[in-house]
């Protein structure tokens, strides 16, 4: 890309201070819209880990009223504005990992399938934040997984491995991002919590303490690792209430900010190839969205840019040959795989429990894979859990790992229209680095 | 839909006439490019079969060179302007069919799977190929399916059932298009072909017979049912050879024309889960691409969209929990795995033959494999190749059908930027719709 990588940018670049091709058609001198400002002030970029197009349609049908005729529009329809290829370094072929590709989205650099924010070399790469708060913006992050997992780490620090977990929690300590909020207290140590405190943070891991914030800085660790799955406390709305928090106390910046909002167990629920997880965290990803696109109805001078760093599981929308897709199940279900198999395990009355968990009768043919897999243990009484519901909706998958298919590419606010049509994952960030402000010149 | 497709339309139709929100930022009226039509004389639809967002993301990967750092764009890339549902009519579920997605593409209203432009109470629906030609335009249709299968069919014709092959050919006599090219010789008896020629129409069988053909009408027909694999003549380049023709008869009309060209056998391999038979045909897809690219570069009055109907397959790059795609053996192969399965199964040097032809060595336990399937005669042995493949690729499959994953869309011309974002396939034929010129009113 690094051939294709600056035309495209000057072209991005261009389009924000020219014409672009159809604005002379008809009218332009007189009907256009109040004047909206070119560069934004403050930018929140939103990752969907793992969120491919096949996500973001199983949702719109997962989400669609079945007693209208139509199929309702959601919020991700109503943002589409590109794709974005996501291959990694060539050494890595052509399928990344959450941390070569969240280094090339923070960094505009494509890397090795592990790197936190370094080149192929091991060399750091400047990151997005990075810049920001050097040029006075302040910064922070909201997400579902530990703040120290792939995608947000590679936004705030750098390391060769994205496995260095309590290397990653360290260097945080020298980032001055005035946000943290997500999970990870178990690399969190007391002694490290008491530097994190030496340098102003507010420290909270109990979600109801996040009301009692109401200025930067703040840690706020939720869980001992990612935080509970979404359809296993569904009126918790936990990942857009830290968004929602989050933009509170950078907005009291002036200067501006730069705020990453991760849907990072999309991701999770993908591996497991756990059809009714990521409906759950998608749907909560949503609720993010539209906070921040509430946002920047009522800040104009907020530009937000959605994306996936990849796709993963290879979801497909029906499966076996048979045309259809069915996800009543999946509205109906109260909650987790997980959760009904430990409930499984330890209950005297499974079946009727695990029924009403679904939201269905099960066959004889059902339960008897189920007491099969029930014998063996949780997990496997999980896995059969969700091979039932796959087989129940269609669903397809062809890996607990990634594959190597476009994401798709969301945006609104100043300067949303340089992220039309397609793109690299490295041009994203080029472009963000783009419309931050220029240094100002040292005064003679 | 039906609720949301009007203020949708009104919206793409009043963009045509007025000020895109970003074309009053800067320099709007000093230095925009050349005044473009707003309407465009002619409209080239194409439509990839089946060409969900991993055919397009696969093929960057198969077309990229393996000796340079960056990834080489395609052109998909090039044109990639948004993306739309394809789910048909409820009384279908979400998963569409050919026939039903063709119906939403050539009509803006959704149908049930089967459905050939008629709606769910089996009346017929005013087709874009219809309204054109009663506007003056001429049409044409330029496929590598026979060329009253679904999808071309539903543009042309109606019937309640996709599967009425003969009923559909009969009815091609009374669409008074102008360029039929593609397969499906068995559907046309001697006696409708010579209705064809008391019509005026010419007909040709022989490929090479296309040269001759220098002005409308034509039914050309090169093959009994669909044309041949692409990866089996690599050099013989038809579909972009069809489109070519069919642009320069149908450019005779000074009112202008509608086109329509599909890559039809892209779905046919995804059917048959053949990830090199799949790269082969979007080869050739992409070179019919190029040459409406070309033509729109040379008649900037004509307008080019690309989609495609559905996803086949649930085609993934990348599967079974490794992160790579390993295209090389696809960029090798010199025939098709059905090709290949037909001389192993006569051939005594058949294990030379088949490593010759997919341009690897093969392993004792491939091998061993390949012998077993042999046995059990030539289309098992296709399948066990095709399976080697996909191992050695790490290409997954979820289903020898369709998938409800959204797909893109491509445009590139006049009023092109109407196909920007999210779309329903219904939206896209509206949008066509009314681009057409106006009917003239009748002197008084």
């Amino acid at each position: 890309m690094s051939f294709t990588k600056a035309p495209f940018l000057l072209l991005g670049v261009s389009l924000l201070f020219s014409t672009p091709s159809f604005a002379k058609e008809a009218g332009a001198d007189e009907i256009g819209p109040a004047k909206a400002p070119s560069r934004p002030k403050n930018i929140v970029i939103m990752i969907g880990d793992g969120m491919g197009p096949s996500y973001t349609s199983a949702y719109r049908y997962y989400k669609d009223n079945p007693d209208t005729e139509e199929v309702e529009q959601t919020v991700f329809d109503r943002l589409l504005v590109g794709m974005a290829s996501t291959y990694p370094a060539s050494v890595s072929g052509y399928v990344t990992d959450s941390a070569a590709a969240a280094t090339a989205l923070a960094t505009g650099v494509k890397s090795y399938n592990g790197a936190i924010s370094v080149d192929t070399q091991k060399q750091p790469l400047p990151t997005i934040l990075e810049k920001a708060k050097s040029l006075g913006l302040s910064t922070g992050v909201a997400v579902t997984s530990q703040i120290n997992h792939a995608t947000p780490a590679a936004f705030l620090a750098h390391n060769e491995s994205r496995k260095n977990y309590d290397a990653l929690a360290l260097s945080y300590l020298d980032t001055n991002a005035d946000v943290f909020l997500g999970g990870g207290q178990k690399y969190f140590s007391p002694e490290l919590l008491e530097q994190f405190k030496a340098k102003g943070y507010q420290h909270i891991t109990r979600f109801e303490d996040l009301a009692s914030i109401t200025q930067p800085k703040v840690l706020g660790l939720f869980a001992q690792v990612q935080l509970p799955w979404v359809i296993d406390e569904k009126e918790a709305k936990k990942l857009s209430t830290l968004t929602q928090k989050a933009l509170s106390l950078l907005s009291q910046n002036d200067q501006g900010f730069v705020l990453l909002v991760e849907g990072s167990l999309i991701d999770w629920a993908g591996h497991n190839n756990d059809i009714a997880a990521v409906m759950g965290e998608m749907s909560e990803f949503s609720n993010a969205i539209e906070v921040v696109e509430q946002f920047v109805r009522e800040n104009p001078d907020t530009l937000m840019v959605i994306t996936a760093d990849h796709n993963t599981g290879g979801l497909s929308i029906g499966a076996n040959g048979q045309y259809s897709w069915n996800p009543e199940i999946l509205r109906n279900m109260s909650v987790s795989s997980d959760t009904l198999a430990l409930a499984a395990i330890n209950g005297e009355q499974w079946q009727a429990d695990l029924a009403r968990g679904l939201g269905v009768e099960l066959s004889a043919e059902e339960l008897t894979g189920l007491d099969a897999a029930r014998m063996q243990g949780q997990e496997t009484l999980a896995i059969a859990i969700r091979h039932l519901i796959d087989k129940r909706t269609n669903t397809g998958w062809t890996t607990d790992g990634h594959t190597g298919t476009d994401v798709q590419v969301f945006a609104a606010g100043p300067a949303s229209e340089l992220f039309n049509g397609h793109q690299d994952n490295t041009d994203i960030a080029n472009k963000v680095f783009s419309l931050l402000p220029k240094p100002k010149k040292p005064k003679n």
